[in-house]
């Protein structure tokens, strides 16, 4: 009973990351606007921002992507909660968790992803920095709620276990969603991160409708970077059919978020060609 | 109830890679023999080696080891069974297979290291080449078991995924053993590739009598190389002390074997040092 894209792709979104978006001085450098445009010209149904590319402007952007038809799907993201590269200090986290909380309410995205941070220094393995990840996702669901903000905890591949996600499994963030019991906090799902593991479809069915967010690239079979060398759906070997009958068989019925990072790639390549590739991508092998 | 290391090191075990010995050209270049009496000097109890170093010596460096006071642990690896990088079709795979297996028994090593290969060409996911694992492990291990060989499955990172190991989690290879049910068919576990992994302690329990193998090395926070980066124990974010509790609880009483691929800094060190640290790491850390 899945979703039948052939013909179809109102389902698809940008996370505007697949043109450089999230990093200063990385893609062609096109505006917010021009992106909107663009993705809308081709039927996208919505978009994902970075809060770099919105700056001050959530309340404007929120409403020029909508006024263009599309759905803003979500916000990229708060900032890590734990490990080497969160901000220092319980206040300075909880303040731009916030703040980033603030930016999707006023963007009126629908959910923000959260990117937990990895081992907190001093700290070894992964439980110690889990728990701590757990109490301040705690703490801010109340304020997202209030704010009509759904919160997405997003497990990372484990190859980022050290220093950007200490949560590499779904199955440990159902376990957080569980310990939280918040009704706006659920999972994001993203093919890169989650392609390896013969537990998802347990997790997935366990998630139920807590599944938030579902993220479409590839894993290239020859990775040359794993941070930035993402592949573009079916040039790599993550089972993307499979995935989606497993999160959609749990009940998930939302957009399905386009995510590249591909510095040497396609950042180099026109950003119009990359979003007619990924169109064509999406309604034949996603 | 764990071992007291303290003032005992003679459950460590050298992995010739720590010094370079699986690569042609890296490390310092030692000879076999040197790096037998150094370790043998140093009171580590045990050795593996890899097929590159051993060529038709097998007998001989067996011999020499034992006569040096050390176990021959263990023997890397079989070729990849799976994947871009197995040898191309069944009967190439096979007979390295086979072998690798003739050479185990040679130098009377305790056990063959199996690395599954990634993810065959032409198939997405994980599913098909891991039923593929399982039959060609399944046909190899009474060839095995018939020359006194035990074999280790031995989960990768899933960074691994495409390329080298289909095989990521414990769960994984248990599910194979359980599958093979062959008495000579185990795992080993290894820090690197599972230390993120909160299902591990239920697994390894799961496991019992099956850990074939504890390898031991750190993850770095900021790994720079997936593949030549690994770090000394006590320099990265693993649980050690953790793991081999686990490892332990679940009656393990072998070696711990070191396996550090590092070229750009241990590698670069001289062998003799690096022994030396690894000594005092093992009984303080580990």
């Amino acid at each position: 009973m899945m979703r039948d894209f052939t013909n179809d792709h109102s389902a698809l979104a940008l996370n505007t990351a697949s043109l450089g978006h999230n990093l200063d001085g990385a893609g062609a450098g096109w505006s917010t606007e021009r992106v909107i445009d663009a993705c809308a010209e081709r039927g996208f149904g919505g978009i994902v921002f970075w809060r770099r590319e919105i700056g001050a402007r959530a309340v404007q952007i929120g409403e020029r992507a909508r006024a263009a038809g599309l759905q803003v799907v979500g916000l990229c993201r708060t900032p890590f909660l734990v490990g080497p590269m969160a901000p220092r200090g319980h206040a300075a986290v909880m303040d731009d968790f916030q703040a980033a909380i603030d930016m999707a309410a006023a963007l009126q995205a629908g959910v923000l992803t959260i990117v937990v941070g990895g081992v907190d220094p001093g700290s070894k393995g992964v439980r110690d920095s889990l728990q701590r990840v757990t109490e301040r996702v705690a703490e801010a669901a109340p304020y997202a709620a209030a704010r009509g903000v759904k919160l997405a905890l997003e497990p990372l591949n484990p190859v980022y276990g050290g220093n950007r996600s200490c949560l590499t499994t779904t199955r440990d963030a159902l376990d957080i969603c569980d310990a939280i019991a918040a009704p706006n906090l659920g999972v994001a799902i993203d093919a890169y991160h989650v392609w390896w593991d013969t537990d998802l479809p347990r997790q997935l069915a366990r998630a139920g409708q807590r599944i938030f967010g579902y993220h479409l690239c590839d894993w290239l079979v020859d990775t040359q970077d794993v941070l930035l060398d993402r592949g573009m759906m079916g040039d790599g070997v993550a089972d993307l059919r499979g995935l989606r009958q497993a999160v959609e068989g749990a009940g998930y019925t939302g957009a399905c978020e386009v995510e590249i990072f591909s510095a040497a790639h396609w950042w180099q390549r026109d950003p119009a060609e990359v979003l007619d590739v990924m169109v064509e991508r999406f309604r034949s092998l996603c």
